[in-house]
């Protein structure tokens, strides 16, 4: 079992060793295999956080090629590696090469929202526990703490029943049609709550959408706290709101990584050994 | 006490080797090895999620027999093994042969939704905290999150007082008459709730009745959290419930058991040495 | 380290051997030292419940002897061992022989309940976080959970302010008048809620206590979250309560036990490396 | 990995060995040596309970000179070791000798209030989730529960709109004028909750500052979750606020620092083995 433990630490480790030495290689590969090894990342750490859980993806546009974007395969995302990953394009969502993997049914999410946002590199969409009880009010969440800044004044909570048409049904956003109407809503914010659902977070980097996500989850809590307390709170206003080059991400990036080693070492096994992973393949 | 850790752990996983190996015996009784590997995976994922803890269980329906049911001696869930299952007869909650081993009180939850039922194959009790406080109002649980698309629009709540006589005691559902109440107040629903006390929760098999009971949870506390901002909150309409058949339960399902096998690498030790199994015995 | 585990675990195990093994002894010194068993189990599982933290303590009167009870000296609940356990006289809470050791200071508690109260043998005293709330409002805490049925239909709160002098100052229970009017509001009940410090919970054994302590806790989240949701809320009517002959506690407390267990094989390092047993003497 | 656990809880023991053994050399030194030793644990401890995350700091006024104070490099809190400490000055805060070494943007709130309060040995900044939701309303932080009686009937809440010019942006405590007008805030207080963003706890030693850290977040929860059951909630009297000299921080200290250890045994790995610190010392 610590042999499981070490290989996986390993791996996470030498994904960052892989980083730093990328740049041995050709510039725009080597930013892909960057932005891959980020991925596989911020998969592990956005598990540990809580916000993904059964369900949720990340993906990130590629840097070779703005119209193609990479996202693993339908899969519980505690598990993704790199050989997850598979290439779709940004103009109809659809996988470049399955491979013979199913892919993700939401991935139109993602899709949309790159060709809609030549400034968005990665797009999370979780069902993070800590915003769906706003999503069902109409209250809108505002930036509360000083690291959430980066919100607009009030960020838009996304309603299905707006673009479903009679007859549709369910809430997935599984065609090109509601990943449009979703990234309307989202219009040029980091952030769209989606109504009983979670939400989409957009960077202009992995490391960004990752740090916004864990920013957005405390500051939601923090919101609804102080809602129960008082209806009349203090938002975030115009000077206190920051741009992106004013809030340096690179320490909640490393805090997050860290918190997930630590849990890592604590709590994984290896998972081959009960034959999870052809389980996962059928799925 | 990492050999006790191995040891639990290749016990999950050879049941799932037995799952899959189940198809080269004689089909029915496959089914019911396998049902009763499910039963056992699944009070370990119970328990992890904190759904059951010193009470609650789980059953299962036979598939060679539909008047049988498989469910544990009365003993604590997080201990449960595949020797502690007994048969019991559906027309009246008794054991087919007790072994000597004190059957559970509340059996009659089971058995009376079975002969209500024909559809379910498995039932869950649990004093889930996550659901009680909604049971104390006037207020019903409804739908509130995207996975959540499996309950009415109003989940009933079991009120003990109105089936108990004059002079009757306690809220525990100690015979056929409670159980057959209950049995009522779930009517075709998958879940009730049961004031001041828990729930149950019913599937087409083991898989199905836990990933619902885990999106109980989530939905109840969603819908608290929620209710604690607003008394006005949107719930899923009719397009939005699904059917079974829309609804991959695998995914859920993937992901609750590997969330039980990282916390057993961390926390399972050999129980064994401390001399808890007599201790169990003469419960 | 993993040397430091089972010792820790065995020390546990041993308690329990101890207690089956001591029917060979004459019978009171026998009970006598399961009760101090049962003290230092009920140590760890408190605070392995976050019912204690830095501070509270249990004891646990002797059945040799009525006018005396058993209590550690004062240290943190984490660490105590039999070792640390002092006799203290019923009659003025003094200890019997001090050994150098410093004794608790709120050890009036235990000696004024146990004065007043014949049928009480073991009283717990925690700042538990579950029950503070409520202690600050004029709402009294009501059993609203099925476990909950020893409780009164209103549980009464100690204010100190209304045994305070002129003149006096502080929050302890630090004399034996402070006690006294403890075990005034307390009452031929099993609960008392303390206005801004905790609760005391009293029991006709350790086992039983320890049990209470324990649904205290879960039925005060409960009825604190179902009144967010609701200023009416179903708490158990007189048919619903139960004597403690209708309430096994055997079960939750070998669940406890358990809980306790897996957390220590997690958690728990050979202090004695790091000098705090030196540390503690000196407090 | 164990072997990394095991030096890393040896790291923590021998602080605690070397503060015992200060007494051996020249007494100012010692002070210092035994100070930078606390600030380490309490980092430690801070984290560990959650009050540290990304950000946020701890540093110690010199004994040797009490225009110099302690106080790490820019850095996740949860790494820092002795080797991090720096040492500033309280008239200018500034670094005596950065050492090529980042320090802290918000180093002016401790060099301010070193130089208000001659009193103060110790600052802490948080982040602490327990205390934001107060801070964005007018609701004031009061002392509730009896180990919080060092506060004050009122804790002052800091806006920083009071304090920024027209022009001037951000919320963060980045020159001396802002940290002067939150030390005016702070005034003789212990603490200072700052809206949306956090609090100061000072302390006579890092030991106390630590303590009352920890029962201010356990205050602030208990208030809130009272004031979400009643808006008439008891708080402390004048007779049930207590001087420093009535309240023994050596116990909660002793008990916060082994449930770090506790932690620390169960999580911590190897971290140098990731190049982590590589990345760290970019930042």
């Amino acid at each position: 079992m610590l042999q499981a433990v070490t290989r996986l630490l390993i791996s996470i480790g030498v994904l960052a060793v892989a980083s730093t030495l990328a740049g041995a290689q050709s510039a725009a590969d080597d930013l892909d295999a960057q932005r891959k090894a980020d991925l596989v990342t911020a998969y592990k750490i956005l598990v540990n956080e809580g916000i993904l859980d059964s369900f949720g993806h990340i993906s990130v546009r590629s840097s070779r090629n703005p119209d193609i974007f990479f996202m693993p395969r339908a899969m519980p995302p505690a598990l993704v590696t790199q050989a997850d990953i598979l290439e779709l394009r940004v103009s109809d969502s659809q996988p470049v090469d399955p491979k013979g993997r199913r892919v993700n049914g939401e991935r139109y999410i993602h899709g949309e929202i790159y060709k809609a946002r030549s400034d968005v590199m990665s797009v999370i969409h979780s069902h993070s526990q800590a915003v769906i009880p706003l999503s069902l009010t109409a209250i809108k969440m505002k930036p509360v703490i000083a690291q959430a800044g980066f919100l607009p004044s009030e960020t838009p909570t996304f309603e299905i029943r707006d673009v479903r048409k009679d007859g549709d049904r369910g809430m997935q956003v599984t065609n090109s049609a509601r990943g449009a109407a979703l990234a309307r809503t989202l219009s040029s914010h980091p952030v769209a709550l989606m109504r009983g659902h979670g939400e989409v977070v957009v960077g202009a980097s992995v490391k960004q959408a990752v740090v916004y996500a864990a920013y957005v989850d405390i500051n939601a809590r923090m919101q609804m706290q102080a809602l129960s307390l008082s209806r009349d709170i203090v938002s975030l206003n115009e000077p206190e709101l920051f741009t992106p080059a004013e809030f340096d991400i690179n320490r909640p990036w490393e805090h997050l990584k860290q918190k997930t080693l630590d849990d890592a070492s604590r709590a994984k096994v290896d998972r081959t050994q009960f034959g999870l992973d052809q389980t996962q393949a059928k799925q």
